[in-house]
């Protein structure tokens, strides 16, 4: 019989130590989301194979594991394409998921509605250095809020969670879907091409300016159309007030609504960083997914690439299922980045666990006394210690290293 | 577009206030058996489809989720059997992951090692009350631990964690593999047929010795073995020193070490029961898997069927993977049992949560004033306090009751 030993292609087995930094963070997470009145929700890993094909999820369509079905549903001699032979998949992200929840479970769940989940999600990626085919996503919701209360929580939360893990010094961006679309109509490019634009005007931190502006000239648009667009994108381009922002490169847009929201935004979340952090607009971020509708934000950190977390404003998305408009507001840690940050940084955060002893018992202690030996080790753990009882073993020098390479500093006889 | 609200076939969706008690109880499992230096390990979800269906894992090998191969791999062409569409499939029970994972780590392991793993595994049966196609698991296995050191501390871990998620009166009831052949063959019964013998014999808590007796004869065994071996069941079958059972029952097996063994376990785990739970040799505990190569044992609640908690050794099982012999030791938690028990009775666990407020604010509150509320809650979180900031709805009287409901016992304005 063929047994493998390696687990399969793109996943992983975690070892202990990694596992301890992975749980004392997770634990963090819901710490802080749940003092904050979020609920920690769960939802099946497997989704409807229509849900999770309906055009929402993107590129990432391309990429889920489907679950043939069983039984007598599975027909394998009339197969026209793959789609006969599927019921279900994993999925492969938890939006999806918690839409399908809100609307299946609205008339029980509060309003606003506060939502926690962490959930692994499956991607059929091709395997690479620090991308995984199962990964840990783990998203925040408010559903039900129109206001901008469910932007500023979302970021006093997430923000109260990453100093909590030791990270300082990172920097909020935000813009917002209206304003990329206003600045697309106000140099008269085309509309309807605005999500084609978006993606070129994403490039701005890797091609710059120049770069930006002759990929847009390469795609065919007007030149003074081009020009005027790239007027909006000042040569410093952090503000900390969308207003000031677009006086400074004297534009005036029609949707001071949306600025005035955004500055709210900032002015709030500026007071309460006490300096810790900042938060400014930023005229040239994008956003993968099109289902957003408002404000979107990122949060980076100096002397990392990318983002640790990011989210924003997508207040159709719940309506697909549940045929009623609710507002909704969310931001997706980039859990699987924190942990390789963390790894890669000199962190101290597994300093602050429980002392762990080590009981050395020798081979030839009589069954009559382990009771009370475990019976000991049972009182210290009350007192709030992790307590090991081991045999004592022949080449106790390694078995000493090796326990307090695994953090049992104190060994007793 | 399709949208299903409804998840997936006998597959939940999990609503706050249950996810409150499930976190609670994974939390105080992750807690105590970490105080007795398990580590926390994860594997993937998905397995090679090989390692799934390998014959051990008996009738859950019928109930596989497999997974579709993609791109190129995958040819709808030339099918013979359904075999020749799928390369993974989802976990069914966590002992076949735990096996890959220690054959794969081993060298990177602590020796002996203690794993505690919690995960969702997947089964596609048919739904019915209280069995679902998608439920946890939680095992906690001692692997390199060949004395009873491992039974007797698996034994200490799981009642202390029983205890502190308020269950008491419990019983363990213990049994060993070898002392059931012994059992077989001193009857004279065909010992080639101990699997089918032992599965007629689980039936005796149902059926009673008479039917089982009439069942061991209705498949056409001697009648003198089958009294011979009937003769071996006590009418009291419960006994707290398995010695003794065999003396009472007048039979001599050869297994004396075994037995010895037994009695130690039942003695240690006595003595460290502090008079809250009992331990007692039943010559009628079986369980149902195969692998299973020494002591056996279960935990029972009165006044609820069925165990919240099963293991046993199995020395030979890692082996398969590692190509070299590790003893083995495990126990698993019936934690969806232990969750719909608690559901059930009137527990309080969940009273010594943190303490809930929430902040009702008037809608008019003008968003220069946000910041300053926001942070004297964020003060009252580092409190310890749950905090939840809420604008003030039109009908507050039903928004009041709901937050009673949440468990938001001080509203203030």
């Amino acid at each position: 019989m063929s047994f493998i030993k390696i687990p399969v292609k793109g996943m992983n087995d975690f070892l202990p130590q990694e596992m301890r930094l992975r749980e004392f963070v997770i634990n963090k997470i819901k710490e802080t989301y749940q003092s904050f009145g979020f609920n920690i929700i769960e939802t099946p890993c497997l989704e409807h194979i229509e849900n999770l094909c309906s055009k929402q999820g993107g590129e990432n369509e391309k990429l889920i594991f489907k679950v043939l079905k069983r039984g007598e549903k599975l027909s394998i001699d009339h197969i026209d394409n793959e789609n006969d032979l599927v019921d279900m998949g994993l999925r492969y992200d938890l939006t999806v998921p918690l839409s399908r929840y809100y609307a299946n479970n609205m008339a029980k769940l509060p309003s606003p509605f506060k939502a926690l989940q962490i959930g692994n999600v499956w991607r059929a990626e091709r395997p690479q250095k620090g991308r995984f085919r199962q990964f840990v996503q783990c998203d925040i919701d408010i559903l039900g809020e129109k206001s901008n209360l469910a932007e500023i929580e979302l970021m006093q939360a997430t923000t109260t969670l990453l100093t909590k893990i030791g990270f300082d010094g990172f920097k909020i961006r935000i813009n917002d879907r209206r304003i990329l679309k206003a600045m697309v109509e106000y140099a008269k490019l085309p509309l309807e091409d605005s999500d084609k634009i978006f993606i070129i005007l994403d490039k701005m931190d890797k091609i710059g300016k120049e770069g930006v502006k002759s990929e847009l000239l390469n795609n065919g648009y007007d030149k003074t159309a081009v020009d005027r667009y790239m007027n909006l994108f000042d040569d410093a381009p952090f503000a900390n007030s969308t207003n000031a922002y677009f006086e400074k490169v004297a534009v005036k847009l029609e949707n001071q609504e949306v600025l005035d929201n955004l500055d709210q935004i900032i002015d709030n979340v500026t007071k309460l960083s006490c300096g810790k952090f900042t938060i400014c607009f930023d005229p040239t971020l994008v956003r993968g997914m099109s289902y957003y509708t408002g404000p979107i934000f990122e949060i980076g950190m100096d002397g990392f690439n990318g983002s640790v977390a990011g989210g924003g404003r997508y207040d159709n998305m719940v309506e697909k299922y549940a045929n009623i408009n609710v507002p909704a507001c969310g931001f997706s840690i980039g859990f699987e980045r924190i942990i390789s940050i963390l790894l890669e940084k000199d962190h101290h955060l597994l300093d602050h666990e429980k002392k762990r002893v080590a009981m050395v018992i020798d081979k030839n202690t009589p069954s009559s006394d382990l009771a009370k030996i475990l019976d000991e080790a049972n009182k210290m753990r009350e007192d709030g210690k992790i307590v090991l009882v081991v045999y004592k073993s022949k080449n106790f020098k390694f078995q000493k290293e090796r326990l307090l390479e695994d953090g049992f500093s104190d060994i007793i006889f």
